[in-house]
């Protein structure tokens, strides 16, 4: 296999995505408020890690990445909803997001609720319609149930939910992993083992992609506190110390901003050595992986 | 096959029903607040019509409730998530439902938000985890993405968008069976397709089903519309003319209430004429609509 660089494949499979995103939102029989609002969100930019984890696993496993299409969409509109909630009045309560105003700022909170939910209800529509020549129907129901687990009460709105507990309160360090792990870490792990799932990677090659996803993500939520703390507002579109303000407890607050870093680089040391020990084509994660590490947005 | 009354039908079917419910809930390994926000919702009464609707749709087609407990409790999911959202203070901004305080005034907002999230998520597991012996992939495939699209911007979540967007403003008839045949109508017509699927009815008996589906449907909210006026406000569990304060258009104010009873009886009709076309064992069908015909509440 042609070695490819990341900043190509980024480009060429974002391109995909947000083709395959606006169609899957144009063709929706539905009031044009709520095909606008998802949309709206849908385009509001970011660099679709998720999406883009699915594929290079995938090209990891020698596998086309049009087989990931369906599901890369479905992650990416399980994502976007999530930033929707997340953002409402009686959540986080967050004006802008990623410099633009957020969903509810231009649609009002009715409309971003529902675009939510609409978001969130198609994803599984999208998996349901992955092509036959792409994914057998076993595939697709363990991508549904999979989804499920990482998204819901299990996964991702747990996470939200225990955030949400422990805001004003001083958390420990396993209360902080246990958010992270759930709020973000499962979704990331996700858009790996999908990728996997629909290689039929054997066990050995999921054990190994699932511990890198788990390691990413952890460094994935590190590196974001550091940002919040460090980073410049007009990089990471919101303002700088954020958290801070809100009294939640991060990273560098538990560990101070050494330990932090610290932490980060353990995490980001682990994820490529179990990329390693896959012996797969692996360039492409290893390289996303560099980025997590070292991006300032 | 013995003639079975609905009252005794319902009565163990709904109990089995909430014990699934309950069930799920409890087994899910999740924050206790989020795990409480969704059984509060699920376990706030109702009559699950809709689990009814499948369950005696099996039962016409001569097949065992057993297959379609899964899918029976993501429509109840589903159905549940929706009222949560619905009742939001951005939204309908509903103190009570059925008597009781509504989620979001229990749990706070944000929870009401997040087990509104977690119960639509769960659906789609639910159904994905039907065992083998009573659903093969393929049909449990179809059930997802016919629910994805029944409950999505194509249809309850579109319909809850049209309502919304309506508010305050003059509707013709077309435009409110346009929002009630989304709203109300599509996730009560997905309960009786859901059994016919899970039975793997034929093409004719498809039709027939579904046409019937479509009038329930439709008879369902003329007469929740004549209620909102008629009826007593300790039965219904919400304030008597709640939608004429809101500035809402019904069926009584289209129509006259004279008229509204006119369309009741004519749907009521069609309904049964198509139980009737198709030949099936359809008593407790016909049952289930004389009570949407005459229910009180």
């Amino acid at each position: 296999m042609l070695t490819v660089k990341l900043k190509d494949f980024a480009k060429e499979h974002k391109e995909m995505l947000e083709n395959c995103l606006r169609a899957s939102i144009e063709r929706l029989n539905a009031p044009s408020i709520i095909k606008e609002s998802m949309l709206y969100s849908l385009e509001a930019g970011g660099k679709r890690i998720r999406p883009l984890l699915l594929f290079a696993t995938l090209h990891a496993l020698g596998h086309d990445s049009k087989k990931g299409l369906n599901t890369a969409a479905a992650i990416e509109m399980i994502h976007t909803y999530s930033l929707i909630h997340d953002d409402l009045p009686s959540m986080d309560n967050d004006d802008f997001r990623r410099g633009k105003p957020t969903n509810h700022k231009v649609f009002g909170e009715a409309f971003a609720v529902l675009a939510g939910d609409a978001l969130l209800t198609y994803s599984f529509q999208m998996i349901s319609e992955t092509p036959e020549e792409y994914a057998a129907a076993d595939t697709k129901l363990n991508l549904i149930r999979e989804l499920s687990k990482a998204a819901g009460a299990e996964g991702m709105v747990g996470g939200q939910a225990a955030d949400i507990e422990g805001e004003g309160k001083q958390l420990d360090l396993s209360q902080l992993e246990y958010i992270h792990h759930h709020k973000t870490g499962k979704l990331l792990a996700y858009s790996v083992l999908a990728g996997a799932m629909l290689a039929g990677a054997n066990d050995e090659q999921m054990k190994d992609l699932s511990q890198f996803a788990f390691h990413l993500g952890l460094a994935f939520q590190i590196r974001d506190d550091i940002l919040d703390l460090e980073g410049q507002e007009e990089l990471i579109g919101k303002p700088v110390g954020s958290d801070a303000n809100n009294q939640k407890s991060t990273y560098p607050s538990l560990l101070s901003m050494e330990g932090a870093k610290e932490a980060l680089t353990d995490h980001i040391g682990k994820a490529k050595a179990y990329l390693k020990s896959s012996s797969l084509s692996t360039s492409l994660l290893v390289e996303i992986t560099e980025l997590v590490a070292a991006r300032d947005h």
